[in-house]
């Protein structure tokens, strides 16, 4: 009999997620991690970058509040004492998922694990190493930030978020990013609203290129508005320390540019992470850098399967967290009804950006006649009390039946907002059966009822 | 043949959303209003006060910032500004309805309008009175803070909310609220957002007493902590004007006791308004103070409808926009499918508290067994990170089926979240269906999620 019935490789939210689950389906389980529980997401991602905007955004709001009868004599952002904040946030999570785990009965098992054998892993700390066998590995070992072979991405200053979120002992003058993707555009609204200098430099023809054009286009005029300088279709060739910091050099459509900025981020995206995990006689397949699964969650390794970033294209917590508990439920034969291919994204940025499902271009690629509905909040009760720029909802749907496919929103609370329409589509529901209910006033919500009536009239034509 | 097909009296939500409506419809449509377009809603009620807590959220937030790192200097509330920027918005929001009113030409008659005869409306200014005949006349005349028979409520200093909404040449340092339902408890909130000394009088056992009563119960801690005092159960029995303000007298379950205020609001309900509205010889039939309809929206004198605040239980902006609607669609034949039962209800209180549907209590009340989901947010990564007390999520669901009946949520944003329970309860969606969802993290609206998780696991038992 094998030691486990689950051994799992990192305690982020794919894997703890996926402990938790199994615990509560009677597997005998235990986790590996050599860093803090929780993982990136709870340690260097999404809730320390949520902790940091948080407090920029407590800052704008008083360097502004003159203009709503609030009178500030002065303000001051006190960047150490923010990443205190940040870490006691983290740790407080962290902890919790400790907790969670030793209230589960799941050992967490402290040292670098690596697979040596099928069913057989061996965790390696200060004191030594530990083998155990399993049932079944699942592998969830997440991402790490990229960094591309560019000249100079190596000096000190340059950092990637790993090492930015690690805080710094004064608030840089002026950054400058590397990628307008979510991580870049997070650091890009920290930054700005605590005024400094922030330029972004991407290499496509929008900020989140990814997402539907209008979010990045209305994204690029806020950031701008605030100051930020944008550079986009440009690569970045070189950084080289200079006498006032550090100057990016970029090329953009064939022109030759520079910046220079006290810091630079490096934000090109993140790596699946598995150097070093598996024996060299059991190498998994892979697809460029991700772990080759099937629709089981299985690698190529038999027993071993994988979820979250080391496996995924979209590297997001919430998807982590629900493959792997889609993974024990499946190693379980217990029903799974999570519909995993509606994930929302969410970008926390200035109006926040929230997305699920197809876009516009999506299904044109795709070959699927849509109509698109929208919503520009100008009349919303809510968006002018805030004061937040333009703020705009747009809602995708099947041009025969009605049945919505996505749903683009940028507005305050969008991040809360986006579910309703994810629900929708994952319970195919049409944009006439989401407008029958009466939706609060006021709210930024109630724009969505905007959205679909627009939506509705098209679809009737 | 009659001057309009469709006169509507009062231009707040349930009058212009229908005008619009019957604009859309082609209906020759007119609106006599004699205060502000957009009614009690965008100028003595709803926006207002979310303007006004918006400013109170800003400077409370600015006092606390020091435990984030961002310090202040010198925080002051400037109350004649707030109510400066409390009146732009206003005024923004009701000259955008008048564009609107304008954009469908739908003239905007001003002055006092009283029903002389069946199908027919005069219409009072300062130049005259002028006759219209309609084929239906709409009343969508609202309602006005009511004020009991109580001893001294007449006095300077003792206010209704339009009274308070007015503004003030300064802060009070101290405010006693007469009732603790919605209106009381979000000018509660403004003041002890502010730090003024605030005291709320309620007659029944608990704040916002028709709701769910925890959540009025998470209220009253949340409203102690930041210093304001309480009074339950206890009757006001006369104002007295004293040296340092007035005082309130009141009878907490027999034992006499009074509170001193610099001022005090009378917030103990609205009455629905048609003073005057009727000749005296076609009086409709009411129901104590409201006009009595049918499900057709019609009251007893013929071809006289009515709407909203004047003719309806919930007294809601959002309820009344959408009677309104479906009252114009029913005259013209159009399906009307806005589910007219399931009205979500607001509170902008600290945390905000957004509620639809059934409570557990009313669910009992009718016999009808359900279960109920719970998720207390302690874990939530964005309630740590924005440190507002004690959040959590309730959802009730019929215990056979596991159809959702209602959702009781208290914490920032719920707002922005209850449509998404109200669009399942619309239609008709079960617990099971609403989890297949993946929920995007770190957002508060994933404890939605683990409410869920809770409600399935004990459908299953």
């Amino acid at each position: 009999m094998n030691d486990y019935q689950l051994f799992i490789i990192g305690a982020g939210p794919g894997g703890y997620n996926a402990a938790l689950r199994a615990a509560q389906l009677g597997m005998k389980t235990a986790v590996a991690e050599y860093r803090e529980a929780g993982g990136t997401c709870l340690n260097r991602g999404c809730v320390p970058t949520k902790t940091l905007l948080h407090a920029s955004e407590v800052y704008r709001s008083t360097v502004r509040a003159d203009e709503i009868g609030i009178h500030v004599d002065g303000v001051r952002a006190d960047i150490s004492k923010i990443f205190d904040y940040k870490r006691r946030v983290s740790e407080t999570l962290s902890s919790g998922v400790e907790n969670l785990l030793k209230n589960a009965k799941v050992p967490l098992l402290r040292g670098r694990a690596r697979i040596v054998a099928p069913h057989t892993v061996e965790v390696c700390d200060a004191e030594g190493t530990k083998r155990y066998t399993a049932d079944h590995i699942l592998i969830a070992t997440g991402s790490v930030p990229a960094c591309p072979p560019i000249p100079g991405l190596t000096l000190p200053g340059v950092m990637t978020s790993d090492e930015l979120l690690k805080g710094a002992d004064h608030l840089y003058r002026s950054v400058v990013i590397i990628g307008g993707g979510v991580i870049g555009i997070e650091f890009a609204t920290f930054y700005v609203n605590l005024g400094c200098d922030v330029t972004i430099i991407e290499g496509l023809d929008r900020l989140l290129p990814t997402l539907d054009r209008e979010l990045g286009q209305n994204l690029a005029m806020s950031l701008k508005k605030q100051g930020a300088k944008l550079f986009l279709k440009s690569s970045v060739e070189s950084v080289d320390q200079v006498e006032d910091g550090l100057a990016v050099h970029f090329d953009t459509k064939g022109e030759k540019n520079s910046v220079t900025g006290e810091a630079v981020l490096c934000a090109i995206g993140r790596r699946p992470y598995h150097e070093d995990l598996f024996a060299e006689d059991i190498l998994p397949e892979t697809d460029r850098h991700s772990l080759r699964v099937n629709e089981r969650f299985e690698t190529s390794v038999p027993g071993v399967f994988a979820v979250g970033d080391v496996s995924s294209r979209l590297q997001l917590a919430h998807e982590a967290a629900a493959q792997g508990i889609a993974c024990v439920e499946m190693l379980c034969g217990v029903e799974n009804g999570t519909n995993l291919e509606v994930v929302p994204s969410c970008i926390y940025c200035q109006p926040e950006i929230a997305s699920v499902g197809l876009t516009e271009a999506d299904a044109k690629a795709a070959g699927i006649p849509v109509k698109v509905g929208k919503c520009v909040m100008g009349g919303n009760a809510r968006t002018l009390v805030a004061d937040v720029g333009r703020c705009f909802m747009k809602i995708v749907a099947k041009a025969d039946t009605g049945e919505l496919l996505g749903a683009h929103l940028m507005c305050p609370n969008s991040t809360d907002m986006i579910s309703e329409i994810s629900s929708a589509i994952a319970n195919h529901l049409t944009a006439q059966q989401m407008l029958c209910a009466i939706r609060p006033h006021p709210t930024f919500e109630e724009a969505l009822s905007d959205a679909l009536s627009d939506l509705c009239a098209k679809l009737e034509r």
